[in-house]
């Protein structure tokens, strides 16, 4: 079960669920200028998305507009970081210390947004037993002896290409259930494991091609 | 000018720029156990992509595959990597130290990719004067004077939420064609500059509704 299979159906549409970040943002920067409404409308003209999709969006979320005046801005933020999960903690390992997944450790931005890496893993023997953003480095093989200590379910892989696949197989047969894939592989994995690909070499590539174009 | 702006005729459409890093990646593991040849049908079968769909894909790129046989790794790895920009130098700077901005710097794997960061920029005098990865941090007011001295066209943009659109402006204002937008925020810019978006946190909610939706 990929969270970019079109063939199965969610309750929340991706293209939703990647828009509302967008509207949270917007109105966080609202709330730091002192203001405490906003309409979907206006919402839409400085996002630039269409105002029915804004209201169509913001319907999956718990949350009612007031005619005319719209949203309260203070309720808005916390019903929309509720619904995005990004006020939870969402306790994550990861694998693969390399230059990518060292640099996520440094990242702690994204526990502000839920997910909280408590712990990574790797083969080098110059990496483990150390620390990094004092979250330590473990052998791969100590996964099943720390994932019920860990309590984590998600998995960040960041490994080098010719062991995803691999890893992603170990980690599943470990325990856990979702996957943020960070290598440019595609991983293949059982209909109940979730995957969320995020490859930044892809969108490298789709940048530097359109720089091309206007040159 | 987005590369999200549907409403732009691209020669390459982004889809398809999207996916030939996975079928070069894939490539490349292949290349490491010393295989010779590859088929667009394999290809297809072990991305889970259709296989008129990467013949298509790859009918973008300038190689020309052998009936039955298929297409020459070597050949492919090469003339790919070049057709995505990834074995071009593409020089850039990347403006807002924090936490993700710092952890980018630490990434060297960019630079195999083609995007190397040569500077970075901030507001905070305890940054300012600093190095990450060798990468000098210079304060943001001083991109005018170094912008030709470094020769970039790209930034890197990691700023705060509040401070996304100002640092746009400037960095536009000062000569930058292309933005890597890291900040859920939807910057504006002039139609002539490209905007590519990637937001982690936007994926992050993809990936916390599926997760709690198969609980």
């Amino acid at each position: 079960m990929s969270t970019e299979d079109k063939n199965i159906h969610w309750n929340v549409p991706e293209p939703t669920l990647r828009r509302l970040p967008w509207y949270l943002a917007y109105v966080k920067l609202l709330k730091s200028s002192d203001e405490e409404m906003v309409s979907s409308t206006r919402i839409a003209k400085k996002i630039g998305v269409d105002p029915s999709q804004v209201a169509k969006d913001l319907s999956f979320v718990n949350i009612t507009g007031k005619t005319r005046v719209g949203y309260e801005i203070d309720e808005l933020i916390r019903v929309l970081g509720k619904f995005l999960g990004f006020t939870d903690i969402h306790r994550a390992v990861l694998f693969g210390v390399g230059s990518l997944g060292a640099a996520l450790l440094q990242d702690s931005g994204l526990s502000q947004y839920g997910l909280q890496i408590v712990a990574a893993f790797d083969i080098s023997p110059k990496r483990i037993g150390t620390k990094i953003n004092n979250i330590p480095i473990y052998h791969t093989r100590d996964l099943p002896l720390k994932i019920k200590e860990l309590g984590v379910n998600i998995c960040v892989l960041t490994v080098p290409i010719h062991k995803a696949q691999e890893v992603t197989d170990w980690v599943i047969g470990c325990g856990i259930k979702a996957i943020w894939n960070f290598t440019p592989y595609r991983i293949k994995v059982p209909h109940n494991i979730i995957v969320q690909n995020t490859s930044l070499y892809s969108h490298l590539a789709v940048m530097f091609n359109r720089i091309n174009s206007i040159k």
